[in-house]
């Protein structure tokens, strides 16, 4: 099942809900595919095609139903119940994250937090208990957790990555500045923030020499 | 010079450094460009066609001098002295890039936030003093501060950006789900963390069904 359903079309599909959600907040009840395009940074026939996908059709007069296309997206999307999700590195960046992610979605919860440093382990960081790195293995297992964040310092990504492959997790969102070797069979997305400003940071300042 | 410099390079160059770094740390003198590129998850060829970028060569029997090669990238990515970044949207996300980014990069350095939330200005959040948005574009202009940070809620998102470019910034890193619309010479790079985790738990879970 994998390969069938493109990445970008799951970010898209994401990008979509969030947009709608919003839409919703507004009372909006009918979008056309040309609006929801528009405000994605899509093509209408982008978004058309991204609703085959889903086996969803608008009326022709009116456009999608915002309601029950969040819903068909959520369907498709979201586990069916909550998927737990393990996070390793509770540092300055780990912090930040389960802080951003805490009642965020809400089947789609971090409940398992490991970190080596013994002063934070045992404690409950922003709603998730952090944990041992000796007991990663036995609750993921225990778990079935198959989705971790990997916010450890970049010498210690590959060991973490290492340890979470061989407890049965197949998707990691990494952020630690170091391509990860894993299985092909793993999903690896990699979220880099600090190059992400450099890179801005770098454009917006050439950008400036050059009108001066 | 906006043309000239790959995307996708600068980001390379980003993640060469902080390798090297940690090579560095580890007190490591040299490295061949297809050990760099192991690291990064590149081909040597690559490599050394970006250290062309940088006019930056290495000796045939011993590689790249580890130290002179992160002054050159620094020569090259970072402002000469400290280029300062605006931050608007001082909510859960906005407080964590503020925490994750403190003291982070000596020259690059989040000064001035901006929140519509009269609790949270003429405060210091994370090292920074948050300031009214009504202040915004004297600030900027002041400070002369070219790149900027976006923390707000989707539906303000564009206003933000606006107000931004109109007071002089040409590189966003957006973490809004909406698509920008922005004049041409400014450079966006878009961060969407529920996305990317979202996706990962996609299909991590696609991942686990079929192995069933």
């Amino acid at each position: 099942m994998l390969g069938q359903w493109p990445d970008k079309a799951i970010e898209r599909l994401s990008l979509y809900r969030r947009l709608l959600a919003n839409l919703a907040a507004e009372r909006v009840k009918f979008i056309y595919s040309h609006e929801l395009a528009q405000k994605a940074g899509r093509t209408a026939a982008q978004v058309r095609r991204d609703m085959m996908i889903l086996g969803f059709s608008g009326s022709p007069t009116k456009g999608y139903e915002v309601a029950r296309l969040i819903e068909a997206i959520g369907g498709f999307l979201d586990a069916g119940g909550l998927q737990e999700i393990a996070l390793v590195g509770v540092g300055n960046l780990g912090r930040a994250i389960l802080s951003y992610f805490a009642g965020r979605r809400p089947n789609l919860s971090i409940t398992a937090a490991f970190d080596s440093d013994p002063a934070k382990v045992d404690r409950v960081i922003h709603g998730c208990p952090c944990h041992r790195m000796e007991e990663l293995a036995s609750l993921v297992a225990v778990k079935s957790i198959n989705t971790a964040i990997v916010a450890v310092p970049a010498g210690e990504a590959q060991a973490v990555a290492d340890a979470l492959v061989g407890a049965g997790v197949c998707g990691l969102l990494n952020f630690a500045p170091v391509r990860l070797r894993v299985p092909g069979a793993v999903f690896v997305e990699n979220v880099d923030l600090t190059t992400s400003l450099e890179k801005v940071a770098f454009f917006a300042r050439r950008q400036l020499l050059r009108q001066e």
